[in-house]
């Protein structure tokens, strides 16, 4: 059999190494080239992915069309894992892959699902909405909410090494913070993906790939039994939270505001909706319609967020970001 | 087993008749409510409802939340038919129907299906995303193209009587005609609905009842074996098509723009939608993640085209928007 050609954007970003390692592990023989910006071809992280054997492309996404299209010519499967920075560039990315015949295009998500209103800016439905108007075959996928985003600030630091700054606080709570949560570590993202987007189940649907759902309090109670440390938790209440994204959405209509502004307005609209208003659960991802991982891949043998922890606390992890 | 609870806004439109026709000669147990403008309770229409032994119930959706809470609790089913024009009011009717407790909303749609990318404007995504915010359980149900809108003008006159104006031209088909677009006849429409709406596979889920697949000219040419007679057809084409939206959103910008000019405007949208991209299609409905009524009810007895041109022919249709 040939091998199943893969093209992926932001192939050096946080979850793209995670599809990227997935892929190169894999049974199932993939053909990878990552698209880089042309300024970014000789950066050390494209040499990294050479190394492993991955072809790296110089991808201009404000080019000619033609030049986009025969790139894509004779890639079965493109997935995107941009940033939220480079969201609509998606949208030259998915004109070319129809011209090209891309059998599947995997927009970038690879989050917890959330209400499809817009009341988290960063999902963006413009981009699921043209591919639709395209006509052009995909996989949606969401992971939940990464593990990663939960390791603990401990009295002890053991932790610090991997952990990023966050601005609801050391180890915040919203709500009550009995809010069920979806979750995966962003280590298993990459493998989930790699199964998905081979299998034909999974063709022009939506997939929940998710491991554990907890609670944020389940979660730091299961991180104070790995530690056998207290975590000390910030509740945030929904009041303070509607603040906070009302005070980060007038920074960022004013011009000049950073992209770590306009991440702060994403994350506090995230939060909102995974830890008040239940969006990220099985259940309303089932409701919007998305096909569950439990389902479709009932063998696969997943990071427990028990075990995460238990790396966390190892020193195990990479940081994220880094 | 105690009658499902069904509760009809707009039950005198054109959608509504054949909705409220189905109902009472299902053989469903239905226990039905028109609610309506608190002005018309006295309206003929409503008095005919009551005839057939509806309840009428005013209903103000400008008034306060609770009031339409109670209105809605014990109802199992909510059924929009409102026209374009009373599209937003389905903000409040979900919201209450939502703290009622109602068990499936179906908003109003009953059309052919299009991109959701808000090409076609009266195609509202703002509701259907509400609904899926609020985690409301719906069915969105889709009917294609009505036979009554293909009902062509003859030599001989004889249709004129159920005919209603068309801005396109007597006999329109857009492009080459050669596109294929869904049909169903809006008799049926209400007996497709009748089922759905009872049916626990349809839970959650868009919903594609259409009884034929055919292309304009298909449509025209079986008219001409039915009628004997020539339909001499006005074909528009897709620049054409293109400068007609133009003008109709120039038309509908300025203030004063009377419904005729937006229905005018989301005419001219809807045909390029179904005419030129082929959004109708059963094939475009599955890649969107439809439900056929194909699958569902292989055993529904529709009233085919080639039957409904015999009706138009022997003048047994009912002239729409009378």
């Amino acid at each position: 059999m040939s091998p199943v050609t893969v093209a992926i954007v932001g192939a050096t970003g946080e979850t793209g190494r995670s599809i990227v390692d997935a892929l190169l592990q894999s049974p199932t023989d993939f053909g990878i080239t990552a698209l880089s910006r042309p300024s970014s071809m000789e950066k050390p992280e494209n040499q990294k992915l050479r190394e492993g054997g991955i072809n790296v492309v110089a991808y201009d996404v404000h080019g000619p069309l033609e030049k986009l299209v025969d790139i894509l010519t004779g890639v079965d499967v493109v997935i995107s894992a941009v940033s939220y920075a480079g969201i609509s560039d998606q949208i030259p990315l998915a004109r070319a892959a129809k011209e090209a015949g891309v059998k599947r295009f995997v927009p970038s998500a690879y989050a917890p699902t959330t209400a499809p209103n817009g009341a988290v800016e960063m999902r963006d439905r413009d981009v699921f909405n043209y591919i639709k108007e395209l006509h052009l075959p995909y996989t949606f996928i969401d992971v939940g909410w990464w593990y990663q985003g939960f390791i603990p600030r401990l009295p002890s630091g053991r932790t610090e090494y991997a952990r990023f700054p966050n601005p609801f606080g050391d180890n915040p709570v919203m709500g009550d913070g009995n809010v069920i949560i979806a979750l995966a570590d962003l280590r298993d993202a990459g493998r989930y993906i790699a199964r998905i987007i081979v299998d034909p189940r999974t063709l022009n649907k939506m997939v929940y790939a998710y491991t554990e759902t907890m609670t944020a309090n389940q979660i730091f109670d299961q991180a104070e039994r790995n530690s056998e440390e207290s975590v000390e938790r910030q509740y945030v209440s929904e009041t303070k939270l509607h603040a906070m994204i009302a005070e980060a959405q007038e920074v960022v209509k004013n011009k000049g505001a950073s992209p770590v502004d306009i991440l702060k307005l994403h994350m506090a609209q995230y939060q909102y909706s995974i830890g008040i208003k239940d969006q990220s659960s099985p259940e309303y991802a089932d409701y919007l319609g998305y096909l569950s991982s439990k389902d479709l891949y009932p063998d696969f043998k997943a990071i427990s967020f028990s075990d995460f922890m238990k790396d966390a606390l190892d020193g195990k992890l990479r940081p994220l970001y880094s």
